[in-house]
């Protein structure tokens, strides 16, 4: 049989390089051949070239700012084309979906990844994705949105003893509203898993999937650590007016957007209740619990063991160091 | 059993008329009661006042300038909340919904009632629309999203011989491209019947759905037309770069509407083709034939013999008599 053309956009990304690494590393992997799209300036960079180590794995460059033409050239034999592209570059998808469809590609699985949110004001990042989605709409384009709720691996706080600090997630400036309000977390580790099934499931095209683990209140997730660890974990509660006031007021710079994307994101599945298998369904996706009951996933208390144990890789690492900085300035 | 209460906004109007009398006239008409939600200084007008001769019909005022309280007292007791408000208020309902959610309605039915048109730019009703369903979605609001296709009522074109004037279409200055793409189209009398079956429907709640009577390419439509009266009719086609000049350099004032929002109609469902069962399923419909394959709906052939036999009410009446008296002129 031959082996399913698919195309990688930011495979050495945070949500990239778990995705790639959950395809080639999936019960699927020898079923698939992935070309690493990168850019032309990236190409010689040590992270890309470790790729084509990999069984069934070649590097293209791909120039975003290039021809239609070019671009178009550029995706020539992908049948599958996935955007792990960055945060900042969100709109450029828009240029690469109509490329995509010129070039042929079957389906598109645009840049999600992302909580469930409802468009239309409550997250400036869902609602540039939105255009993407929008604009492959109009073109007609074969597509799967897949959204993944929030990580693990920025879901536990910090802890007393310091024990956690390595893996403590650094997004979250305290507990929305009053904790109990639960949302979808996943183990960024998994999120290949499933997306190696997704692709290969004619049930998902042109559909909206929900993928997640585990529903969570942040109240339970502090409960957890602390019963785990012993300690006792200050919890400093922000209320929807607290987040508003950082969402509307984040300050200046380009630090504004660290201070109003967490609250955005913290009001959407803190407060609002956006990031549940409910809410998901009523917006029309379909969830991962229906789709693949089987999946073996990572529970929240194994990734706990995990991180305790070293084993999980910190997230956002320069975001971290920025971070650890500013705390001892 | 309790009658299911339905509150009716705009049920005087083109749309709206045509949907109340489908409900009033429908199989299931004995189990609806109809509160017909009228503004306080339309309550005297006779069209308004007539709607309460009918069995299971009451006149309520509805002020959608009204403070948030108010405008949700005015919905109470209400369960299916239907809207079929006039296209230049259609952001009005974003306080409606506010206030839907508020007094306890069960499931909101907004103003779609147009073609199948994705968002983002292709016509600017329908993105209107969008940021309606977009704060629906925000509520958690139960809903569902009807839309009708292209009503008969605008598809025929004008005769040498004159005789179908009186209900020939006035929307559409020509045939849009090869005037071979396929458009769903629906007899306005029809719509009703599927908003009754659909409202009582729970497959239907918080879904899209695309109501449509048959199949129809323009040249079709005219072909049919210079059979059956033997006639030769003109055919101007508009290529889409024709119909981009009249949606971008649309004229100024209260005109420039009546010339972009039909050319962003004709390029939707004439050119890019999205007016259809399988582009509506792309994106998330499912569609009167699937759901409702016993429903008796009037063909595009008898439609024509009712518009000879002089028993089709033209629709428009106000604009048509502006276009005659610009024809004359």
């Amino acid at each position: 049989m031959a082996l399913l053309q698919i195309g990688f956009l930011g495979a050495t990304g945070e949500t990239g390089s778990s995705i790639f690494n959950g395809l080639i590393s999936s019960p699927q992997a020898s079923d698939f051949h992935i070309t690493a799209l990168v850019r032309p300036s990236s190409l010689s960079k040590p992270a890309n070239q470790a790729l084509k180590s990999h069984k069934n794995v070649s590097l293209r460059t791909l120039d975003l700012t290039a021809s239609p033409e070019e671009l178009t050239s550029s995706l020539q034999g992908i049948e599958i084309l996935i955007s792990a592209i960055g945060a900042t570059d969100q709109l450029s998808q828009i240029q690469l979906a109509t490329a995509a469809k010129a070039a042929g590609v079957k389906r598109f699985i645009p840049c999600a990844f992302i909580t469930v949110i409802p468009p239309g004001g409550i997250h400036l990042l869902r609602d540039q994705k939105q255009e993407v989605y929008n604009h492959i709409f109009q073109l007609g384009l074969s597509y799967t949105i897949i959204d993944v709720g929030w990580w693990y691996q920025i879901s536990l706080p910090r802890v007393p003893s310091g024990k956690l600090d390595a893996v403590a997630g650094i997004v979250t400036p305290g507990i929305a509203g009053d904790g109990n309000v639960l949302s979808g977390l996943t183990d960024l580790r998994d999120i290949g898993k499933y997306v190696a099934r997704i692709i290969q499931d004619e049930r998902t095209v042109n559909k909206w999937v929900f993928v997640y683990n585990e529903l969570w209140s942040q109240n339970a997730v502090y409960d957890l650590v602390e019963k785990r660890l012993g300690e006792k974990i200050d919890r400093t509660y922000l209320s929807e007016k607290d987040l508003l006031a950082r969402i509307e007021s984040p300050g200046e710079g380009p630090h504004a957007l660290f201070v109003k994307v967490p609250a955005q994101y913290m009001r959407s599945w803190g407060i609002r209740g956006d990031n549940t298998p409910e809410y998901a369904k009523y917006l029309g996706y379909v969830t991962s619990k229906e789709l693949y009951p089987d999946l073996e996933f990572t529970s929240f208390e194994k990734y706990l063991e995990d991180a305790l144990e070293g084993r999980i890789k910190p997230v956002y690492e320069e975001l971290r160091a920025q971070f650890e900085a500013s705390r001892e300035a």
